[in-house]
């Protein structure tokens, strides 16, 4: 397909793609004449990798474009890689921040969690602080974490994880870009999907006049 | 305690707390003086309160304004109000854009999980958008929503909105900020706990030199 068609299947600019082209994130189409390139399928969906990481994961195109290189491109240790690529994804720790000067107190209602649940503590990891951050916010708005609430929402994501780690792909580059994906992807979809969820509960708790006529029972 | 202990106390500026102050979003303190007013724990809540809607669920200040403004006012109907409140947090959807011709069939990638699960449909809930665009997305990128991946995710979520929904307080005022509260707060704070899963299941499965020292029997 030509650029116009490409840029109509994946509701992206010609200029957008272009540029995306020149920054060397969408690899060159097939040449057919001087002025003309043809694109495929996979084109289609690199476009439609690089938009999930602008635009849902929200990164700046050159933090995408580090991404995109650490999928095209996957260092030796998978572990390791998996984790320098997720740790690109929002909310990032500012990369300018100097290091806590004491990264085993600095975290300590995410170390607490983690602790809690026997899980692996790393505190170099990105998600560490991004759980501080979250658990501080709750606490400061009267709303702690509490040992209940962990023991209920802890067996449902450790689920969830297991499924997603489950159907990681064995080739390294397709694991990395899985991971990347996954976890920038299906954020908003757990989001939503607990939204919603909350409001049938509700509903089924509270009574609403929509439950009559068209709610299945649950 | 006086404004600047208040401001102390929440890492507040006191310019910040003075405009929400004068926006009515903060309630005044006690006069003391002509020109000093005594704050209290109440005033540490609330402004607790608003950072969480404004700093973690990144709502403009008139948003959160008309949060706080469900919160303190509640209307005759909770389960409405709830839906009201929650709409406000984002991702919204475009309040300038029109409402979708066709609502039943607007939403038919949320329309079909939503149908899957045997929940309550209805498309006016800001969630099922949320929930399309979500799904688009993903789609998009290459890694859709299968069914087998619904299956896995769907019971651990309901679990989550099930306790969430159990801790509902019963007086309305509070069971409105709760929802907000726990709707905005949590998010991040699932979303972070499901990286860390990630990483501890990745570990144990890919192998991590960290594994062998730290990490205890799962």
């Amino acid at each position: 397909m030509r650029i116009s068609e490409l840029a109509a299947a994946t509701d992206t600019s010609v200029a957008t793609l272009k540029y995306y082209l020149r920054e060397g994130m969408l690899p060159p189409g097939a040449p057919v004449s001087q002025t003309r390139s043809e694109y495929g399928a996979e084109h289609v969906r690199r476009v439609g990798v690089i938009r999930a990481l602008t635009d849902v994961a929200g990164l700046p195109v050159q933090r995408a474009r580090a991404v995109l290189a650490l999928i095209d491109h996957p260092g030796p240790d998978l572990f390791d890689e998996l984790g320098r690529a997720i740790a690109q994804l929002p909310p990032t720790i500012d990369p300018d921040a100097p290091p806590p000067a004491d990264p085993e107190g600095a975290y300590p209602r995410a170390r607490a969690v983690i602790d809690a649940l026997g899980q692996v503590w790393d505190p170099r990891y990105a998600a560490v602080a991004q759980l501080e951050q979250a658990l501080e916010a709750a606490e400061r708005a009267g709303l702690a974490m509490t040992p209940e609430r962990l023991a209920a929402y802890a067996p449902a994501i450790r689920a969830i994880a297991e499924y997603d780690v489950s159907r990681i792909p064995a080739d390294s580059s397709d694991a990395i870009g899985y991971a990347v994906l996954g976890t920038a992807l299906y954020e908003p979809v757990i989001a939503a999907l607990r939204r919603l969820a909350h409001q049938d509960v509700a509903a089924r708790r509270l009574g609403s006049p929509e439950l009559g006529g068209t709610a299945q029972a649950g």
